[in-house]
């Protein structure tokens, strides 16, 4: 579906792709997903309308591309590994997102992974075009499930890959869903970004961490 | 600054009342929160815009008394006892919430409320408008404290509030933040609701509440 600059892309497409990128973050952030449109996006980026229609075939292709891209970006300057997992779980190359480590410390790990979250929730490149496209997903079925599925599940599943190697390690139990038990540590933040029930600190994701793998009544 | 009808209303006022939630609720569902004008709620209710202006200042207010009245519906259907607590926070009888039992058995008690919340939120006359309601308070920050604060805060203090108790009966650990913990079964719940992560199930909500009681760790 979505197609990519072929690899000879000379330095001048290269360009254009980032501009489109960019218009398109700053135009959905701006007016919302429903007013912004290919067209737009062209021309804030200084490129016709078939320029874009040459490499994706929808807006909402742009976009897709524009938040992988934004996310490879913050995770290449926060120095984290790029894996070589493919995230967008589509077998493209070059949509790559960090794994979580495995120190062994399975608190320490989560901790880091959860503190770079707030660090790219609060970050302003990310924090106003991914709520215009999460809100439009609360009320558009289909793209939200879209987006789910190309950007966030493939994030859930890298927390899914290192609670199951805690299982191997003894340090959770064989008995818990990961699909489930990273929620409780993942969902908390997301509501208070979405919502703003309350402050997003480390100090508030390392007490989720802790709160999910010692549990709330006493050991 | 929400005004309500004086308590001599006639039945053709009380009529007039639940004509114009009716018609901001399923108005705010088809068309969304910005596009929904008390004009258009005033035509749909069949009163005249003055009548709405008599009774509330702005269509946020008229959104924010609809949805405490259904809230208020839907747990009296579903059999809740009204505890009558000022869910609204604003000093105002009349908007009430049923608050959390005490059974004793903490776990059964969450699970029964979640239960009651999974039906609520599976609840077509619920799930539009309160999705629209919340879409718009993504990207509407100051619009999304004002519901948080009058909708969804107070509900979650019932939870506080359980929660408390059950620190007094020795049942959930003393140095444990109630506001914080809570968040490990009721954003799980709102992330898969919102954002459709996953399925929504009695289950599912069970779930959650054991492994946030009881760790994800070995005990």
């Amino acid at each position: 579906m979505v197609s990519k600059p072929a690899p000879d892309a000379t330095r001048r497409s290269e360009k254009s792709r980032r501009a489109i990128y960019a218009a398109a973050l700053s135009l959905v952030a701006e007016v919302g997903y429903p007013k912004t449109t290919v067209e737009a996006i062209a021309a804030r980026a200084g490129v016709g309308k078939q320029t874009i229609y040459r490499w994706w075939s929808s807006k909402a292709d742009v976009l897709l591309e524009a938040f992988l891209d934004l996310a490879e970006q913050t995770a290449r300057e926060a120095g984290h590994d790029t894996a070589g997992q493919d995230t967008a779980g589509d077998g493209t190359a070059g949509d790559e997102a960090a794994a979580i480590p495995d120190t062994g410390d399975l608190a320490a790990d989560l901790k880091a992974v959860l503190r770079a979250t707030v660090d790219e929730l609060l970050d302003p490149r990310f924090d106003a075009p991914a709520r215009a496209l999460t809100a439009e997903g609360v009320v558009n079925e289909q793209l939200g499930r879209v987006f789910v599925a190309r950007l966030l599940e493939p994030q859930l599943q890298l927390y899914v890959a290192r609670l199951r190697s805690a299982q191997d390690a003894g340090h959770v139990r064989r008995d818990v869903d990961p699909r489930i038990a990273l929620e409780l540590f993942v969902s908390p933040l997301a509501q208070r970004w979405l919502q703003h029930t309350g402050p997003i600190t480390y100090d508030y994701t390392d007490t989720l961490v802790d709160y999910a793998l010692y549990g709330l009544a006493p050991r």
